[in-house]
């Protein structure tokens, strides 16, 4: 059997009747006209494209490529494997095959006719190993930093890009209304972590979370029940909960959870490569009035985020009015983390990462923008105790927002 | 209440409760020295440790750190996010806060009275914008790639590293059991894959898999029914399956799973950070003869590795054996992945990483030691019908080997 023949009649076949879906060639070119305009302001005559997600955003596929964006000319994907696949997932006219970086300079000499004079990289994740080969490989090439093009391209999501979140939403729905048939009192964090993800899986969900960053791992299932809802961890969010080991000291544990206690879920989805991020509580029996008192500050400041969430509106300036709202409250030392461990942001861009533009944050004073994506996530910690809070994934329409994780807000008591 | 003395008194009883295991100091001390040999041959004054599992080797902790080993004197752990918690985490003597990057000269100076001449850094795999930085933060310190000082160190594994990975094994075990009772026909191979994680999940495995890599992500599960084992894809492996979508064509996809036809499950379970890795063959009623017969085969290549695997074999040799023996089989074809696509490994170094030395591959003559932990797992593949294959993780005796994952290698049939 010749594979090459296979993959170009039965994988195609079999994929498109398991759901997999393929990014339209219009789509992918509306982005590579978003990227072009981020070059032509850098003068950047190429770009070379390396990370998974960033290849996806601008090709299709998540095959092992480079792909090559000139400012002016087709985009050439070069793949290592596996290049047949490639070609089925991609719309790009351009797709060849690359054994080993070595083929580079002349692949693209071979299809331009010559090498860029500029070409950016992404140095925010390239490893310096690669960048040195780079610069033997284009003695002649200055070299750029692409990553702010990248990220500025993407930080505004197309309405197709919006609708692959709207799946990952209603996939998290589904999840949280399983997880009250689920929870049962003594089960550990992990056991109920574990249980949720799978369901997940069931209803569509990847499995994975992105984050562009070199340590930061993203990881699914966040359930952190009394105590280990107060444990800050290493990752740069409110509460990190205790982990299974010092090897992954975040996340659900090995805790059995209690009846009255809060039980934070924080759990995000993903449908080809388009995340949705929410958090909501559960408990086993009524849980504490210090507990339902401070979840409502939560749902306040989310509304309040959520009543200012149009184009035009400041994200640091949002930031700071639920940073005021807190305290006014009486949750000055409790909002977004322990004392003097508080986080400085409130919300996160998202899309297929986790960490994009806009951030709602501190020294982040910039406007919103009507396609822009982001989870807003107010929660207060109480150490020893507990934490409690909730998260949305919205979308900034052109006069206001559209949540994209449809779930009811209440407290999940079972 | 006080976080810090909460940190230092709840916290770690919380956690020795629920089976955190720290890293003793005399086995850190031991790595140390190994890392320190390695610096010392390439004239190393300082090397500055950045990536997540490097440094967990080196200090016992995750916290989102940098550590400075010095070729003599303390190493120096500087922590971002939480100082605290890794105080209780790491063995190490100086344990510090550093707010930002900015701060690294000066604690690298105070803490050492100079800084160092010459420092290695992971070259591998740290971003260019990183590197960038640091040469700016260190304008009189010649930098050096560091990473083959860690590799090197990596490579030989102590008796308390093999125990964490025995472990490991031991879940995987249970969980391979567990599936037989879970597989049913009609089941996609996701909603079966999410059963085995939640499964290994409630039984100990910390549920992420490590590579150290820019691009490739670690994922636990990898089940392929029939066709889908046939299916190659961006990773370098025989088989990389169909998955769930363009953004993530890897491993278990939403097909269901049918009578006699050969399912391909391979699980990697992590314990404290370290890793087993193993495949093994379900099948719903039995499998059709040309699949039992190549399981056979891989079963003898399998053996002959192990039965060669001492101090001193080589590994290039190794592979090349099972090349020669496949053939003689009569699977030159089909060993290894579908014609002109074959992979040109049989094992893989296993730790905290995926993709540790040694390897069993072409181009990588040197000798199995004493120590050496490495993944063996030969496959057979049928481009549009099925894969077969197995796999086990051992360790390197004196005098030949263990095997760390013990289920036994008949087929699962149900």
């Amino acid at each position: 059997m010749n594979y090459e023949k296979w993959v170009h009649h039965e994988l195609e076949e079999l994929s498109k009747s398991l759901g997999f879906r393929y990014t339209p060639d219009d789509e992918l070119q509306g982005r590579l006209a978003r990227v072009r305009n981020g070059m032509e302001k850098q003068e950047m005559e190429g770009l070379l494209v390396i990370q998974k997600m960033a290849c996806y955003y601008l090709s299709g596929t998540t095959q092992d490529s480079m792909l090559h964006v000139p400012l002016e000319g087709k985009p050439l994907l070069m793949v290592k494997r596996e290049v047949e696949r490639a070609r089925i997932e991609s719309p790009l006219e351009e797709v060849v095959a690359m054994k080993s970086l070595g083929e580079l300079p002349d692949l693209i000499h071979t299809h331009y006719g010559k090498l860029p004079e500029t070409m950016g990289l992404e140095l925010d994740v390239l490893p310096v190993k690669d960048y040195l080969r780079f610069q033997d490989l284009f003695p002649g090439t200055k070299v750029l930093d692409g990553s702010s093009v990248i990220r500025e391209a993407r930080k505004i999501k197309s309405p197709y890009e919006i609708d692959l979140m709207r799946v990952a939403g209603n996939i998290g729905e589904k999840v949280y209304v399983r997880g009250r048939e689920i929870l049962k009192e003594g089960m550990t964090e992990i056991e109920f972590g574990g249980l949720l993800e799978a369901a997940a899986k069931r209803y569509g969900h990847e499995g994975l979370l992105r984050v562009r960053s070199l340590n930061y791992e993203a990881y699914t299932w966040h359930v952190l029940s009394g105590p280990t809802g107060g444990i800050v961890s290493q990752s740069d969010s409110p509460m990190g909960g205790l982990g299974l080991s010092p090897a992954f000291p975040v996340g659900a544990s090995r805790r059995p959870m209690r009846r009255q206690e809060p039980i934070l879920v924080d759990f995000g989805t993903c449908y080809h490569g388009y995340q949705a991020d929410e958090t909501r509580m559960f408990s086993i029996g009524p849980m504490d009035k210090k507990f339902t008192d401070a979840y409502e500050v939560c749902r306040d400041i989310h509304d309040t985020v959520l009543e200012q969430t149009r184009p035009g509106a400041d994200c640091e300036e949002l930031f700071h009015k639920t940073v005021i709202l807190a305290k006014k409250l009486g949750y000055k030392d409790t909002y977004l983390g322990p004392p003097g461990l508080q986080t400085r942001f409130v919300g996160h861009g998202i899309g297929l990462e986790l960490n994009e533009v806009p951030f709602l944050a501190k020294g982040h004073s910039y406007p919103l923008e009507e396609g822009m994506t982001f989870a807003v996530e107010p929660k207060i910690v109480f150490p020893g105790e507990g934490a409690v809070g909730l998260e949305n994934t919205v979308a900034v329409t052109r006069d206001g927002y559209e949540i994209l994780t449809p779930l009811a807000l209440d407290i999940f008591q079972v």
